[in-house]
């Protein structure tokens, strides 16, 4: 038998997978399992009937270059239909400024190959998504944690892990942050820290890579628009590269996404999205240019807010009901995801097994933290679910904690 | 103003983009232009009707995962569609030794970051495909090239190339190959010449990367569907990794393809694709899942057969009338590209220009040469146009060679 071993380069030789693919993995061989796990928005969300219009009219016109291979930039309707969103959201760019990717993760990898050379540092917050910290760790990235308050990354702490990385000698490429309803947190950056981290970029010299996802699902009931505006829509010197991705809203499946940098670094993520796919798909970009331009993701995003703001609040209160003795978190604003801390002592990833067992999962809070700490913490999607099963699995996963909170060791005061 | 230059990485401060491409966005804002740039499938050949009610019936059942993120490796129903299609054409596989990448320039891509570390060297045939190279160079391989003949890739060549880098103490990593209708020669590797090229990978212990995105395409007046035989189809020890699409005879803007590979290689290369981008489009996976099961690749590819073998006909006819005392060429056999030898002297990237005057534009020879050469060579797709636009374009095209010719600097024979 051949053995690959030496074949592999320090990359491939060290990849591990994603806890929480790995979930969905598991969750896919398991009807009855409710999947609190990955952060799948709701499929009945989805504009069925809208997009079965949209392809069928596509299709019907066999334009020449509907299926065609297209642009690496993308498809140029759709930028040109990003723009004055955009500039309604604050941020003021150019088609120049725009680069379409295959799903956000494809935008932040690219990112990251432009600008990281193994040994490179790359901040992110404590925690932060485990697919970010995937493509980081690809490029041999050396990944440095800051910690979080209630308001969003810690500038005192941020300011003392950059002067310990540069007093080591490397090289800090950019920081990593998800300001609105951030991943796995759910966390709301204010606005007045927002604008303390761009002047700390301006005055250090690093760049911020600002993940933005979920900004269009805020919940009415806790947050106001104006609250999620970009750290980008104040970014006059160009030191933000934003990601922003139709998977949460429209639908996964189209893989739409955009990153908006200034233009020297667009034309070359343009040049490497070549050696890495060619192209987005055409068909689907132009069913995500109709969903804009017929007003379909518009009309979409009242219901989405409401209805995630209703499974949050279903989740927060089976929550709060079954396990509100055992556990903590803090109320998310917008997005996907709650949040749960648990006593100190249960170890979620040692948990999962009996969660699974009792017919729930989650995914484990230790992933997303690149420092090693985490392990009494979970992130919980209540966005997939309906709210009949939000409310069984909590009561299952709510057994599932007391029964690990009763078993766990005891740890002192002071080791929390 | 901001200036970036410090902050990318190696791999980013090299980027250059691909001439093709290029190409691709010159030949967009000219639609008197007749480009026989880049290797598009002509879209008068896709199924149009057929993806209509494919689409239309997913859309209308509203599954639960039809618009959903999926399984990186790809959706499971085509990937065990594709296992008895591969069987049929000799590669015997099972479904753990797939994954469905985005379009197959992904699985280049990333089987290529999974091997090769920064000074690594890859072998490749001299001229081969520039998206290929693209992606050599991103990961900071060391390219070399190995001559072919009338039959495929030198092997006394190929073991003088692999001698040399070993005597240089690099780490040769593997050997990409097109053995069906090559990108650009449009060449077909003999099947003996096949046979030995894994001869020499087993003996030497050098993996092959086999790309064969237009395997089916087969011109029935010269070529047997035998001849077309895979490399992979004997590789009992594991020593090839085989890349196939769908772009060149479905539709590109699905951008599914696969990699079939040993199991411990795919699994990684699921992983590596996790941080690229998630998964491909599950819309896009079920649209060819759906082609392939009711019947419709199958089908379809007798017509492809011959309208690709029409036009390549119309092209070399039309080439021989116009200018057949002026360039050289080896009659294709399948694919879509006639490769096409000018006097020397001739530098075909400075006759660019003139081309684009005349309404016409090819890719020079050079790009798609690792070592320097290829100046007096150039690609024609006769996959694209109409046959009365490969007439018109050869002849607009004869012209601008008949200056060029006439204007070029006398080689003697010995630099020939």
């Amino acid at each position: 038998m051949t053995t690959y071993d030496a074949a592999f380069s320090r990359m491939g030789a060290q990849l591990s997978g994603s806890a929480i693919r790995q979930m969905g993995i598991l969750a896919a061989g398991r009807p009855d399992l409710i999947s609190f796990a990955p952060g799948y928005p709701d499929p009945a969300t989805f504009a069925w009937e809208a997009y079965r219009a949209i392809a069928d009219d596509l299709l019907r016109e066999q334009g020449r270059d509907t299926l065609q291979y297209g642009p690496t930039r993308g498809y140029g309707p759709l930028i040109e239909t990003v723009v004055p969103r955009l500039r309604t959201a604050g941020i003021d760019c150019t088609s120049e400024e725009i680069v379409v990717t295959t799903g956000s993760q494809q935008g932040v990898d690219l990112v990251t190959r432009l600008l990281v050379d193994p040994g490179d540092v790359v901040l992110v917050e404590l925690p932060t998504f485990t697919g970010a910290i995937a493509a980081f760790r690809s490029a041999g990235a050396h990944i440095v944690g800051v910690r979080q308050d209630a308001d969003g990354i810690d500038l005192a702490h941020l300011a003392d892990v950059l002067r310990a990385q540069r007093e080591a000698g490397r090289r800090v490429k950019f920081l990593y942050v998800i300001p609105n309803f951030q991943n796995p947190t759910g966390g709301l950056m204010g606005l007045a820290r927002r604008r303390a981290l761009l002047d700390w970029s301006e005055g250090e010299g690093v760049l911020i890579v600002e993940d933005d996802p979920y900004g269009d699902l805020w919940f009415a009931d806790v947050t106001r628009p104006e609250d999620t505006r970009p750290v980008k829509a104040d970014d006059v010197q160009g030191r933000v590269i934003y990601v922003q991705s139709t998977s949460k809203t429209l639908a996964p499946t189209f893989r739409t996404a955009w990153v908006v940098a200034p233009a020297p670094i667009v034309a070359r993520l343009d040049v490497a999205k070549q050696s890495a796919d060619l192209c987005s798909s055409t068909f689907d970009q132009r069913i995500v240019h109709e969903a804009i331009t017929r007003g379909v993701l518009d009309d979409h995003l009242p219901t989405l807010r409401e209805t995630y703001a209703r499974k949050r609040a279903a989740m927060e209160g089976a929550l709060d009901r079954l396990a509100g003795d055992l556990v903590q978190w803090t109320p998310p604003r917008g997005g996907f995801f709650l949040w749960v801390r648990l006593p100190a002592g249960v170890d979620t990833g040692q948990m999962l097994r009996a969660a699974v067992d009792a017919g729930v999962i989650y995914v484990a809070g230790a992933p997303f933290f690149v420092d090693g700490t985490g392990a009494n913490a979970l992130r919980l999607a209540y966005s997939a679910a309906s709210e009949a099963r939000i409310e069984e699995g909590i009561a299952r996963l709510a057994r599932v904690i007391r029964t690990a909170a009763a078993s766990a060791p005891r740890v002192s005061p002071a080791a929390r």
